[in-house]
C-alpha cells in the first residue's frame, strides 16, 4: 500500500502518510522568494548526542565548514561541542559564540602566517600540519604550539574519497615529528581522513591499518604521542543505507582502540553526519523541456544549481533526494540542471534523476539532507543571482 | 637576452624589462589583506573598440556575466554598449547604471516568471527561449515580446565547449517558431553559441553553416526573421595565441555575412573576450611543500582556489598564467591548489604548472588575464574566507 492519500471524498481507506518533519512542513507552508536553505538545531542536537553515544571519551570537534550558521555553533557550544576551524573566520566565530579557545582546534594544514598568530593570541593551542614550511610559520607565530601531522591514507571506500591534497607521505612522518620538536613545538599525534561520505564502519579498517603502523614506529621512536585525530567520514543518508550514527560511530571507535589502545586524547571531526540530515532546501523549478521531441528524458532547470548551494553534486558525487507536490504520479529520467547562463551549471546528467512526468514551471522542489556544505559554497553573485539564503528554525 | 634585470651597481648592460601594464604596477606596489581582482577599465574600453573595429555594424551586447563591476558597466554604457543579461539581478543593475531597457535583451534561456514580467514593465523587449514552456511564460508575463530560438550546435572546437544545457535540436526550431507566433509573440531569429574561448575564426565555420541551414529553412517557412545573435566565444589570451580581437571579429562577421547575406540586426555578446585581459588577481602564496622526499613536484598552495575565484580551472580548462618577484630563477613542477579544507580545491594537477624553485610562503603571486568569470563565481564564505575582492583602477 502505498502513501497516496486519496481525496475522494467519503473514502474509508486514508493510507497513512509519512511522517513530515519540521523543515519539510515548515518549506510546504510557507513561500520562498529564492532558494532557502531550512535548518532545524533540534536535528543538530539528535545528531550530536547520537554520535556522542558511540564516540564515548573522544571529542567531537563539529568541523565548521560544514555549516557555520550561528544558531548551529551556538546550539553545538551549549552541548560541549569542540570545534575545528578551517581558517580565522572561523575561529573568530566560534569564540565569538562562546566557545572556549581550548576547545577550538585549528585543523587546516595550509594557514596564512598571521592567522597562525592570530589563533595563537586567541588562545588556540592546537595545530594541523603536514609540511616543513608549514612548521616553521607556527614556530614562528605560535611557539611552543602544539601540533599533530596529518597523514596521507591511500584510496579509501568514500564516496567522495579525497585527493592527496592533504598530508605527508608516511616515509615524512616521524622526520616532521623530530622537525617539530628542533623547532621547540609539541608534537602530540596524527591525523588522517578516511574520505567523505563513508557508509560502514567497517571501511575504516585499511586506514586505520596504516596509520597504526606509523603511531607504532613513532612511539618506539621514542616520541610520547598522546593524541589521535580520527578525522571526519562520517555519513549522511542520501537514499543508500547507513547505520545508525550511534553504532557507526561505536564501531569505529572499537576499531581504534583495536589497533591503538587507550590513547589518552582522542579526536573526531563529524562535519557532514553532524549537519546534513538536519537541512533541506526550498527551491523551485523554472522550466522544464526536451531538446527535440525525440529525447528519451527532459531537462529539469531549478533556481538553484552547482554555483548557488550544490557545489558537491560535481562529478554527480554526492546525489541528494528529492520531495515534490507529483511524487505520487508517474515518473520519468530528467537531467537536472541548475539556472545560470553556464553550461557547467548541470548537476545529474551521466545518471539522470526520476522525476514526476507532471512536473512544470513554479512547482516547489524540497532537496532533502542538504544542510552540509550547500550555504557557504554558494558563489556571491554568479549570474547575479544572490547567495543561498538560510534560515533556521 | 633574457629580462633579468641585474642589480649589480655599476653594471653597464640593463637588459630591457618587459613592459608591466597599469595593473601589474599597481598590485606589484600594492600591497592586500586578502585575495584582490584589480580591473583597468582603460583596456575594457580598448577591447571594446577593438570588438566594434571588426564585428562593424552587430551589435555589442556585452555578457554582463562575465564580471558586472559596476565600473565595467559604466565605462560600456558611455560607449555605448548593449547589454546581454542572465537575471533580474543584472538588469537592475544596467539599467541602474545607465543602460536603456532597449539595449538590454534577456539572454538566459531559463528564466522565472516573475523576472520576465518585472523585464517586461522595465521595458526589455527581447528574449531569448528554447522551448515551449519559457514560451509560455514569457506570453503571459511579456505579451507581445520579440523572441529569438536559442539552437543546439555540434560539438565546437572551444577550448570550453558547451553541453547541450541551452539550446534547443534543430528539428524543434521551426515548431518553436510558429509557437511563439500562436502565442502572439513576434519571434524574430536564432541565436547559437560557438563555445567559450574559441580561439580561432576558422573554428566558427561548422557552427555557422549548421545555423545557416535553419535559417534557410524558416525563410523558406515564410518566417519573416531580422535578427542573429552570434553569441559569445570571443577569445582571451591564456598563454596560446590567438588573433587580435579585430582580426577576429571582422573574420567571424565575414564568415556571417557568406552565409546570411545582410541580416538587419546582428547581435554578438562578448564577455571573456571584453574583460579577461583587463584584470589580474593579486594574490599569495600560503605553503609550498612536498609530500615525500622523493616526490618529483612540490605542491603550491595559494590563498585563492576553485570556490574562491577561480571556478573555471575546473577540469584544467581554462590555464592561466602567473607572475611572480622569482621568475627569473630556475623553476620545477607544480601542482597548484587553493587554500580550502576542500580536497576538490585543487587547480592543476594533471598537468602541473611550472614556477620558480624558490617560490615559498608569504611570496605575491599574481595571476594574469582573469578579468572574467572569477569575481562572482567566488562562493560567499566558504571555509570561513571572505568573497574576492575587486578593485578598479
Amino acid at each position: 500500500m502505498n502513501a497516496l492519500v486519496t481525496d475522494i471524498v467519503g473514502a474509508v481507506a486514508i493510507a497513512p502518510a509519512p511522517p513530515v518533519s519540521r523543515v519539510e512542513a515548515f518549506i510546504r507552508s510557507t513561500t520562498f522568494d529564492r532558494p532557502t536553505l531550512v535548518i532545524d538545531t533540534q536535528i543538530v542536537a539528535r545528531q550530536f548526542a547520537a554520535l556522542r553515544a558511540g564516540l564515548g571519551r573522544a571529542h567531537i570537534h563539529f568541523a565548521v565548514k560544514a555549516n557555520p550558521a550561528r544558531e548551529i555553533i551556538e546550539t553545538l557550544v551549549g552541548l560541549g561541542s569542540h570545534f575545528d576551524a578551517a581558517s580565522r573566520g572561523e575561529i573568530e566565530l566560534c569564540l565569538s559564540l562562546g566557545a572556549s579557545p581550548e576547545t577550538v582546534s585549528f585543523g587546516n594544514t595550509v594557514k596564512r602566517a598571521s592567522d597562525i598568530a592570530f589563533a595563537h593570541n586567541a588562545g588556540i593551542e592546537l595545530f594541523a600540519v603536514d609540511a616543513e614550511e608549514e612548521m616553521d610559520k607556527i614556530a614562528s607565530n605560535a611557539p611552543g604550539a602544539q601540533v599533530y601531522i596529518r597523514l596521507i591514507v591511500d584510496a579509501s571506500q568514500a564516496d567522495w574519497p579525497l585527493s592527496r591534497k592533504f598530508g605527508c607521505a608516511r616515509d615524512k612522518a616521524l622526520d616532521l615529528l623530530a622537525y617539530a620538536t628542533s623547532l621547540g613545538l609539541r608534537p602530540v599525534g596524527f591525523s588522517f581522513h578516511v574520505g567523505s561520505q563513508t557508509r560502514r564502519a567497517e571501511m575504516w579498517t585499511t586506514t586505520l591499518d596504516q596509520v597504526a603502523e606509523i603511531w607504532v614506529q613513532a612511539k618506539a621512536a621514542g616520541y610520547d604521542l598522546d593524541l589521535l585525530n580520527i578525522g571526519g567520514g562520517f555519513p549522511a543518508f542520501y537514499g543508500e543505507a547507513i547505520d545508525h550514527p550511534t553504532a557507526y560511530a561505536a564501531r569505529v571507535i572499537e576499531l581504534v582502540t583495536e589497533r591503538f589502545g587507550d590513547v589518552p586524547r582522542l579526536m573526531a571531526e563529524p562535519g557532514r553526519g553532524m549537519v546534513a540530515e538536519a537541512g533541506m532546501i526550498a527551491s523551485e523549478v523554472l522550466l522544464v523541456s526536451k531538446k527535440s521531441d525525440n529525447d528519451m528524458h527532459r531537462w529539469v532547470y531549478l533556481d538553484i544549481g552547482r554555483f548557488s548551494g550544490l557545489a558537491e553534486t560535481e562529478g554527480e558525487a554526492i546525489r541528494y533526494q528529492f520531495i515534490t507536490e507529483r511524487d505520487h504520479e508517474a515518473n520519468g529520467p530528467c537531467i537536472l540542471a541548475g539556472p545560470s547562463c553556464d553550461s557547467a551549471d548541470v548537476m545529474y546528467e551521466k545518471h539522470p534523476v526520476q522525476l514526476p512526468l507532471g512536473l512544470k514551471s513554479g512547482d516547489k522542489f524540497i532537496i532533502r539532507n542538504c544542510g552540509a556544505y550547500t550555504s557557504t559554497y554558494s558563489s556571491v553573485g554568479f549570474n547575479g543571482f544572490p547567495p543561498l539564503d538560510v534560515w533556521v528554525i
